[in-house]
């Protein structure tokens, strides 16, 4: 298990962490000030301020990526399939002029959800088949673009709404069918959110192997969470024991960054970017 | 499958539902009014109007029981030990004295929750070991008292705090490692409001049989759900697919009652026990 008690040159943000607090210009600027020396930006960050301006500010200040959010939302009705094509392929373009090293795959829920305005349903199953669809469409485009594809398995309370992957055995069963030489093309991104409280969480880390551990997410979970999206907590003010799982992450082989994502209305969102950040670091060095 | 449309004969209430408008003895007399023949009450309601009054009420108005909520919280502290084993048996000895079929084990998450008092723990697995261990314990005692044991799993967003047993495998499993023999001693209350996420549904519900299939919990989830306890849905109104989890549980040979539990406070708790009386039965006419 590596030290991470020395520095925070294995620290990445999730730029969604600061995202109230300043576009992706200005949280590129105070992460290189911090030291820090990968992000994993989201879409609509990357827009606001332009394709081309967003990869020149990485460039400039020297940044790696450990991602980018993200594509997926598959489940929709026949007539959105080109959309959902189209907007996934531009997501695997957009992730490959960042240089970033896999995009994740939000999946998607019931196709109202993923898609609004697809017709109601109420059948999971149906959508674990879009999405398994969907991910087999993208492959090929994304394999020719060498952009792997990261699956990140979401809480079973997003199942509805975000995303109908909601285990690593799940996700990795859909790498099996779709990736069955485990060519690096397609793996999962693992999020202590989501899949801390699963029974079979290190088997299934293992299971995973470094062909397919493409990026691992942290922050906590609270007790109580009084929101289902956006009441993250910081690492070590929840009750995720964290270091069992980065140590079976890294038994794996997995020699990636610590990618920090927190969403937090009502604590971190409002606190000073400069403050988000200084913490991020300390707790890495500590309880990561 | 049955057909429910007829009547409401197999309906039972799970007194939570509309534990804001009245007391128990208030919700007997309203059930008897609505021709509903059964009811599972929760133990701080039975205490409120004392054991042997709600023996009486439950016998005068001839309702039969579905389950008792509820056994369990095993984690804490070895201080604690005394407590969780004779409140344990307590549960059991009141189902017994209510004629209740089953009692409903909600097994507990960390100790600092199951237990308040105990030592603060990030370690889920062996509070799962503590669960597995206090289900052995009580399975004696509630084995000679005649009243099986159903292990409800529990959403995994309470892994924490309510319940650390998250899936019906996981709660097979432990079926399946105290109870080898499947006597009936011990099985599953599967409520469709923590299970309809998982991938694996229909096959662990068959997998459970009809020895283990020991109560069925109706209710809905709601998108979004504004509460992790108590925004739960009346059934129809939000995105869980239910005829085909009870076709499942049917096809075990499950021959009981559709326990209707729901927590609401924004909305049910706040309507006329009627109103939410005659919503759940016309709902179980149509929708369950």
């Amino acid at each position: 298990m590596r030290d991470l008690s020395g520095d925070h040159r294995l620290l990445s943000l999730n730029t969604a962490t600061v995202r109230r607090q300043g576009d992706l210009a200005a949280i590129v600027e105070a992460c290189a000030r911090h030291g820090i020396r990968a992000i994993s930006p989201w879409r609509d960050q990357v827009e606001a301020v332009g394709l081309a301006p967003a990869v020149a500010a990485v460039r400039e200040a020297g940044l790696a990526l450990s991602g980018y959010c993200r594509g997926g939302m598959f489940p929709g009705d026949p007539s959105q399939a080109p959309a959902v094509r189209d907007d996934n392929r531009r997501a695997v373009d957009e992730a490959a002029a960042l240089g970033a090293p896999c995009l994740v795959l939000v999946v998607g829920g019931l196709p109202q959800y993923a898609r609004p305005g697809s017709a109601p349903s109420r059948d999971l199953g149906a959508a674990r088949a879009q999405v398994e669809d969907g991910i087999h469409d993208l492959l090929g485009y994304a394999r020719a673009a060498g952009m792997p594809l990261a699956i990140e398995p979401l809480h079973p309370m997003y199942a509805a709404d975000r995303a109908c992957v909601n285990t690593l055995a799940q996700a990795l069963d859909l790498c099996d069918r779709l990736d069955p030489g485990r060519t690096g093309a397609l793996g999962v991104a693992c999020d202590v959110y989501h899949v801390w409280w699963d029974p079979d969480l290190l088997g299934q880390i293992a299971r995973a192997g470094a062909e397919r551990m493409l990026a691992y997410h942290v922050c906590d979970w609270l007790v109580p969470t009084r929101d289902l999206l956006l009441d993250r907590g910081m690492m070590g003010d929840g009750i995720i024991d964290l270091k069992p799982v980065r140590a079976a992450v890294e038994a794996t082989g997995f020699a990636g960054f610590c990618e920090v994502e927190i969403f937090s209305e009502a604590d971190w969102w409002r606190r000073p970017m400069d403050e988000v950040l200084e913490t991020c670091i300390q707790r890495h060095r500590t309880v990561v």
